[in-house]
């Protein structure tokens, strides 16, 4: 697995960022010396994924903090860096009290610490020699450790759970093509790159037992935003009769949005779908609650309805 | 409109192939002057779209008979080409009796003719200001001529019918963002790109009337086998109450398969997916006849049960 701190780390003068935009063909690094240099980090997604970006945030609020920066200039440019994952304001609500590097580095074992715990319980879903679909990335590059879905699908695998890994390519970005096949090949897990819209086939075709995402946010009865392509996958699960999984920290579940249709949907600019014709870039979906088969956290296997389930695992967080 | 020479035509001494691979950067011509080349350029997707591939395979028999290569290796190399399409072999069959440069040309403007008659019966289906969503390339540059379902949304936007057309882009050739979104611009058809996997959010938003797409080969029972993703947008469409039209001529039509199950499916190289990971790389999925509002051919509309209808529409043929 990959180090936490080769993901998203605070040194004397920078928040260091692993560049996932250039992954896997180059591993190289970037500083950030401002909380304005890493919420632009954040925003061009050199690091992205919904816990990491929580990360990342409480370590540009510490540095800010510590170089003399305004704490609420940087709480706020940090906060509007991206708008669909809560793990944003999450973090930097958190980190307010105490916006510390110590307070910082807590608050990411802990986030790795929840990865870990919910990858427990999300492997126990799995029957034998299961092969799961999973979309984009939510590996150890997403949460700045272990894994939310991809650690799920990590922890099936070292107890022999685990047949075969689909990888969603996950247009525009290829989160899936790029960062989630290098997290499985670097773990020795038999995996295959699809097409987005191949999906549906292998579902059609009995090839695939369950589909394994991320999240950005969750909504407080359960509805989940999270990478553009998630709802279709959530309806052709539906229509196959397969289990639709949704793995993600307390962190990534927001009790102040009612249901996913007060979600904010960031849209990106069209050049990453094509620059010679118009074009619409949503970078994420809504999953409604009805589509999800079970939300695994950290405190465990949520199953619908979902609204007390969530809200008792934030009371227990 | 491209003019149907323009995209396949039989000169001389060569089959005369638009390069699709290179569009829309660069406009190129391919010269092909053995039936062996005409082969390698429809396995190479020079030329791609079920009714295109079976014009350039009628044009290299000619040619080839002509240049006094042998017939039968000649029909042998060129129905070998590619797999999934019937128009290849429907195509060949005709040519048989007679292969000549003339039959050639008349079997291709008959064909320009039958997606001219279908895409007034299929335009006839939509409603005012109709937001349609397309899938891969069923345009003139797939039909070598008119088009089929891109030719359906032309003709729907001569009659005032059409507000705007999602374009799914069509990883991992990129049909979508590359061929028919060139068209649309050149017919001045409102259109915006779409990653293939964010067409569930826009019908989820109520901002798709109907999905239109053509086909590479239609069973005798009304399955529809067409570019990767369709079964994924035809699952789509009926989850969200939306129409579901398939536009093609009835040389795609294949009595002689009695249902999708029996359809050859492409597996291209994985390499267009990925080069760098494992990957799977179907090039076609099928739809059934169930998932299908209707399916429209030069005979005009058909709606389930199509069985007797399509059958009665390739005797009339």
């Amino acid at each position: 697995m990959l180090e936490p701190e080769s993901i998203v780390r605070l040194e004397d003068d920078a928040v260091v960022l692993l560049d996932q935009r250039r992954l896997p063909d180059e591993v190289v690094e970037v500083r950030c010396r401002t909380a304005a240099e890493v919420a632009a980090a954040i925003s061009a997604m050199v690091v992205r994924g919904a816990p990491a970006i929580g990360v990342a945030a409480a370590y540009g609020l510490a540095l800010a903090v510590r170089n003399g920066e305004d704490a609420e200039a940087a709480d706020a440019v940090l906060r509007a860096s991206r708008p669909t994952a809560v793990n944003l304001a999450w973090a930097l609500d958190r980190m307010r009290a105490e916006p510390t590097p110590e307070h910082a580095r807590r608050l990411h074992a802990e986030e790795v610490d929840r990865c870990r715990r919910m990858a427990a319980h999300a492997a126990a879903l799995l029957e034998p020699r299961t092969r799961a679909l999973t979309h984009c990335n939510a590996g150890g590059l997403a949460t700045a450790g272990y894994g939310s879905a991809v650690g799920a699908l990590v922890a099936a695998w070292e107890r022999g759970l685990l047949g075969h890994v689909w990888v969603d390519e996950t247009r525009p970005l290829l989160q899936g093509a790029r960062l989630t096949a290098w997290e499985l090949e670097a773990a020795a897990i038999p995996h295959s790159v699809i097409a987005d819209s191949a999906a549906a086939s292998f579902m059609s075709a009995g090839e695939v037992d369950c589909v394994v995402t991320g999240a950005d946010r969750i909504a407080a009865n359960g509805d989940v935003a999270n990478k553009i392509g998630t709802y279709s996958l959530a309806v052709l699960a539906r229509h196959h009769g397969i289990p639709f999984y949704v793995v993600a920290p307390t962190s990534t579940v927001d009790l102040a949005t009612a249901t996913g249709d007060a979600i904010p949907i960031e849209e990106r600019d069209p050049a990453e779908v094509t620059t010679r014709f118009r074009a619409r870039n949503p970078a994420f979906d809504v999953t409604p609650a009805a589509l999800v088969t079970a939300i695994v956290t950290e405190g465990g296997v949520h199953r619908p309805p979902f609204q007390a389930s969530l809200a008792g695992a934030l009371l227990a967080a």
